[in-house]
């Protein structure tokens, strides 16, 4: 009935019966909505949607092939869910994400921790391989990216503010369709270029900055991610270096990409061209991550990784070169694992100069 | 030196010789940058706040007050804390806020889960108490909340889109200096309106709609929250009169705020308001919330609550009608407890009708 569900049921915990999802984003990955207090997926059978009385009509407006329960103020969540899971030491619950505190609350009302087993990893990996229908609503908000980036091109110059960068380029991508930001807007310029996670302060533009514009939009709950680097004025030739050594490490990381493929080794491919044009101590950061209902998903591309990119993954490809005093250059975009190689779905042009 | 640490130096969980911080936004809280991967507070002396090399050059440019360690890839920062910290049983380190699976990684690292102590709602109570500092901030992004609601009167009319108002509201605060929504913009109008979180879709307004407009801005990643009800055309007697019962109930709510007043007493007042004008089955969720860093924080207003109202909260009074088929009506302001009583932040005048 409900296909994501069925994924969690071919991957359940070898010795749970019962998985209690208590984050809001896996919910809304389960049931497109993310107003309800829990959800309890039985190995067997069908899945119940707990919902307080605030979201309860929403919840029966919107969600499909779940039983929707009322959860009514007298009645305690983790009673309602340790009473209806009922686990023992060799049939499980399995839970996802939820405080220290509440965790404890639920093993003391399930009789001991060691009926709870901690599975939120379980659900990373499902959620790392996207169905075509996620694929098409990233693919979306990845066009709404492209358009925010075409924009930030067109209001960049010198005397404008980072602010003001931000606030033009969010305003188009809205009015186009983006349910709000992916994440908080970076318009990072002159020396701000040169932190990774600079955020848009008041700074205004100047004509030999760089900026480093990395935006996202949100289209029924699924999010784009992209970089450009833009010059105000006419780049200069450090500035033009430092945005080809990146760029050719992007080039380099996109063709090394495939099923099976390692993500540490794609890390390592945008690692060693950043080496070889002699930049590596200010690649400070990891050459990517997964993207999905959240900006931030399994698989990660860094030198530690152990995870293996599947077909389905979308990953974003992020290398940059950071100079104190100087400034920064990262190109990012967000890719799709196809079936013998990748495919970009923000598709911005790139070059250093805004016009 | 630093008087957020301080406070919570003062409030040391009593078995407890360190506190790790793992939660970004508490990290916000205590050190004003929310890029670190961890910081680690002892009973006496300095504390300590581990950056990765992405934000590392960022957070000595920025955080004064603390060290500041480089977190390099090979380490692991569950052992680094672990070995700094050197729990005991009668020795503790508290933490406040991580994944199970990475708890009980923590857990291996010290030896023992006894030598932990979970503690958040340490941190919680203490952010709830709001500096001067603090306020200031949240009355500066209540002006912005405030501007959102004058420019939702200015463009809703029958024919713009609930995703159109959202993006002029967004722009308007934006361009003014919010450093982005303070959550996800609710414009529900119609039907939708008696969903107490309906989302922006596309739907075009019509005359005869109820129209609830939820915003807020962020000020340094400090947050507001406002709600009107407004209509495109000439509100209904029905639509007034249900208007007029959420106006008295939050009235009364106001008037019963003050220092050592019960939370739930707080929500009594507003819903005995809303019973006596016949509505108390419309009233599907709590009266509010505190405000600060992030938009749900504590103390909590509902009738189930503990907290007792001290001075320095900043909260929320919404209460709500929700008719299905008919439609919505909130009014929500961000509200600080003064010594004696309460003042309202956000200020945008109360009227049904847009114009």
């Amino acid at each position: 009935m409900n296909s994501k569900i069925d994924r969690l049921k071919k991957a359940f915990p070898e010795e749970a019966a019962y998985f209690a999802v208590f984050d809001s984003v896996n919910m809304a990955y389960f049931t497109g909505f993310n107003g309800a207090a829990a959800l309890l997926i039985p190995k067997e059978g069908d899945s119940t949607l707990y919902v307080a009385s605030t979201n309860f009509e929403q919840a029966k407006h919107e969600v499909k092939g779940v039983h929707i329960e009322l959860l009514k103020r007298s009645e305690h969540l983790l009673e309602v869910i340790a009473q209806t899971a009922k686990p023992t030491a060799h049939s499980k619950l399995a839970v996802d994400n939820l405080s220290i505190e509440r965790y404890h609350a639920l093993a003391k009302a399930v009789g001991d921790e060691k009926r709870l087993t901690a599975q939120n990893n379980t659900i990373r990996s499902i959620r790392a391989v996207k169905t075509p229908d996620e694929v098409a609503l990233i693919r979306k908000a990845c066009k709404l990216a492209d358009l925010g980036i075409k924009v930030a091109c067109e209001v960049i110059q010198p005397g404008v503010s980072e602010l003001e960068v931000a606030a033009e380029v969010e305003y188009a991508m809205r009015k186009a369709g983006s349910c709000g930001t992916a994440f908080d807007t970076i318009v990072a310029s002159g020396k701000n270029s040169a932190f990774p996670h600079g955020t848009c302060i008041s700074r205004v533009i100047e004509d030999s900055d760089l900026v480093v514009v990395d935006l996202g939009a949100t289209v029924s709950c699924y999010r784009s991610d992209i970089t450009r680097t833009i010059t105000a004025g006419k780049p200069s030739e450090k500035q033009l270096k430092n945005f080809q050594a990146v760029k050719t490490a992007q080039d380099s990381a996109f063709q090394a990409i495939a099923p099976q493929v390692p993500a540490k080794k794609v890390d390592s491919v945008a690692r060693e061209a950043i080496f070889q044009a002699g930049f590596d101590q200010y690649f400070v950061h990891n050459l990517g991550h997964g993207v999905g209902l959240e900006v931030h998903e399994t698989p990660v591309l860094s030198p530690v990784s152990t995870d293996i990119l599947q077909q389905g993954n979308v990953v974003t490809l992020e290398p940059g070169i950071y100079i104190c005093g100087f400034g920064g250059v990262r190109i990012e975009d967000t890719v799709l694992v196809t079936e013998n190689g990748a495919e970009k779905l923000t598709t911005a042009p790139y070059r250093l100069n805004a016009r």
